[in-house]
């Protein structure tokens, strides 16, 4: 093998890798990125684009081989790794992996759960096989990037697909010939674009990364042959994806280090540079003795790039919302939360809202990282109060804790599924290692 | 609108495009297209890449709303369009737009016959809509090159999901927003590099286009909604695939030029640089006297091109062979045609071709246009005969005449589908503007 064949390299690697050479906190951070993956998708399975992708697929649903988290029809592998990735991934509700800004669960884990129900298989297989899978993706982001994202491709998608493909194929049981050929199928079908993000669109994207990512391991499992360099090839996905291309990042460490060890979970779901400023804003609530709507002033400094991408101070929609800081800061302050309920169309419309985020002001301070936010409060009596958060909720700092996760799920469930038992779910998803049938958590997502 | 918004001008022309805009040699065309196309997917049918993908679909497949070409099982629209765009695409039989060497009609063609038999249509909307749908592909093409597909950008897949779209659309009789959303939608699905040729793989990203232009198409017309400038967009498409774009050539001469007059069909089932040598060979081959066996020496003389794409002195199998020089030169003489049983992996294992390429020799000559090529021959008596091809068939200056073209489907549908009442099929196609129902030409394509 030579130094450059790294796609069988990472091929090989995938097929070798056995349970226990796991470290339990890798196990630790698979276990919390499904939870947060199921919780996502059950928010989002309710959403408008979820049950048009479902009107317009439905006449292309093979055999019921699989469910539709949230909901009541059934469908076949390929078309429930769609859906089940476009729900869990519509919300902007996400995990991160940082380095890559990839949400890596929506595309990976979806072909698992289809295959555990199809074909069967236990918690530990698919927990295993969903860790491997954000390792593939985000090594592959990794080596691409900076470029890569900067000229427009949407990550989640293009690099996702890679890891839904390894995921998929580890659950099959691929050899490393096979494997390769997944990871061939994957390059060949890597697609998106960040210009889709704001539309539905975008969740064709990711949808069709965690599809054509299992189609990816099913044609190769079938003998289907793809080219063997796909990843570092001349004519192969590094060459077509980015200027700045590192391959190096893709094989280095493979079993030492791992990526899901920086993937961490969206305290709200909107922009990730409004974290801070949200978590400033509900401490700073509590510290207010009068009624919000009568503050005067908010002042917000932050690093430039929270300006940049969230000075909107007037949004029509709860999709705008997600990338306002003046919505975000008016609605946090008045509902005392940064929710889903924070974000949805109707609280964009509230006069309170639209009167208190006239009141908010933006300034840059590039000493400021982008981690962290300064609110500043005027109240009517000329007072002013302040508060400075180091580390937002959700970044590697300040990671996302097991209750807070708990909380978001709830939260989810309750939005986009309220008939789901969250406290089962959660204990469920928390001893997939010792389950028999993963099977068994979709059952519990859907209505009986 | 703005002089940039190229995706919107685009939807607003295929949307208003009427069939008594399309000139009588543009309407020609498109049905030489069509024929070579169904010609291909026929040939195609039977190949083992073919076969595997119905096997792994299957579980997949919804109600059997359209047929696959050559075959007798029946899918929904999405999995016909891709399993029929890989049957035509597969055997390199293509039709080929020169400026961008791509081949529009297998992505383009799959997803209006699936609508043609789920929802009922006429011919002539049938070809009006590939017609339109080879201009987005081939205009949307010539916008990137020549670095998209330089870089490794396989642009038959890539590009061809933008004329599979908006062909669909123009059947489904999409308004120019939502025709702009379906371009949006195929803008974030485009996919396809150029290291999956050689293998199996190719077939996924070719059928992908057609499945997921045709997709695009369905979800746009629900309501799904897109990208606006999703061709042209800071994080669009076009920034993504190339370093050298001219979004210009998108727009500029809609409906006055029409790509489609620039698209060629393939006189022999190989590298198109092989084409004059052939011809040269057939030629050669009718001077000769005596057993091809005995011939003493072969020289070749072409554009460098041709010794850098084709000089292969040894290959192991057919795929192999469409891109070798020696075997083509080879076949050819012994048999007395290039057609598709000089390249399958029984014709390269014959020895007595196995011993002629031996004798084959190729030289450069700058000065020989890529289209043409000169071939010498050594008799056993020390003679020499020669000829020059200047254009070869299947070049613009030689284009496959009717004749030519419909001898090459006879061919296609022997080797693939030797059930189908080829006089028949031709003859519809041929009539196609006048028929009620286009489905009538996919009933012909399938065994009875």
């Amino acid at each position: 093998m030579t130094a450059l064949a790294v796609t069988r390299e990472l091929a090989d690697f995938v097929a070798a890798s056995h349970w226990r050479d796991i470290p339990p906190a890798v196990r630790r951070e698979g276990i919390r990125g499904l939870l947060n993956y199921v919780g996502c998708a059950l928010g989002g399975s309710s959403d408008e684009a979820i049950g048009l992708a479902i009107r317009v697929l439905a006449p292309s649903f093979g055999s019921p081989q699989a469910g539709i988290i949230g909901r009541t029809e059934r469908c076949d592998m390929l078309n429930a790794a769609f859906l089940n990735a476009a729900s869990a991934n519509v919300l902007e509700y996400d995990d991160t992996h940082l380095p890559t800004v990839m949400h890596p669960a929506a595309p990976v884990a979806p072909g698992l759960f289809a295959l555990a129900e199809a074909r069967g298989t236990s918690g530990a297989e698919l927990v295993h096989a969903f860790i491997l899978g954000v390792e593939v993706s985000c090594r592959v982001g990794n080596a691409v990037m900076p470029h890569h994202y900067r000229r427009g491709a949407h990550i989640t998608a293009t690099c996702g697909i890679f890891g839904a493909a390894a995921a998929a194929g580890k659950l099959i049981g691929l050899d490393p010939v096979r494997m390769n050929w997944a990871l061939g199928h994957a390059a060949t079908q890597s697609a998106g674009i960040v210009e889709s993000l704001g539309s539905m669109s975008k969740s064709i994207g990711v949808g069709n990364a965690a599809r054509n990512g299992l189609a990816g391991a099913m044609f190769a499992e079938a003998g289907f042959t793809a080219a063997e360099q796909a990843i570092e090839g001349k004519y192969g996905f590094a060459a077509v994806a980015s200027d700045t291309v590192d391959l190096g990042r893709i094989t280095d460490g493979l079993g030492e280090r791992w990526e899901i060890l920086a993937n961490a979970y969206k305290p709200y779901p909107c922009g990730v540079v409004l974290f801070p400023v949200i978590d400033a804003c509900l401490e700073l609530r509590k510290r207010i003795e009068v009624p919000a709507g009568e503050i005067r002033r908010i002042v917000v400094r932050g690093h430039p790039l929270l300006r940049e991408r969230t000075d909107r101070p007037a949004v029509d929609n709860g999709r705008e919302a997600k990338v306002s800081l003046q919505h975000s800061v008016a609605a946090a302050l008045l509902h005392g939360a940064g929710g889903l309920a924070q974000f949805t169309d109707a609280a964009v419309k509230e006069p309170a809202v639209l009167a208190l985020r006239a009141k908010v002001t933006a300034e840059d301070d590039a000493s400021i990282p982008v981690e962290a936010a300064y609110v500043a409060i005027e109240l009517p009596d000329g007072s002013r109060i302040e508060e400075t958060v180091r580390d937002g909720r959700g970044t590697p700092g300040r990671p996302m804790s097991d209750i807070e996760l708990d909380t978001k799920i709830g939260e989810l469930a309750t939005f986009g599924a309220p008939f789901v038992d969250v406290p089962a779910l959660i204990a469920a998803i928390r001893d997939i290692e010792t389950m028999g049938d993963a099977a068994h958590i979709m059952r519990m997502t859907v209505p009986s």
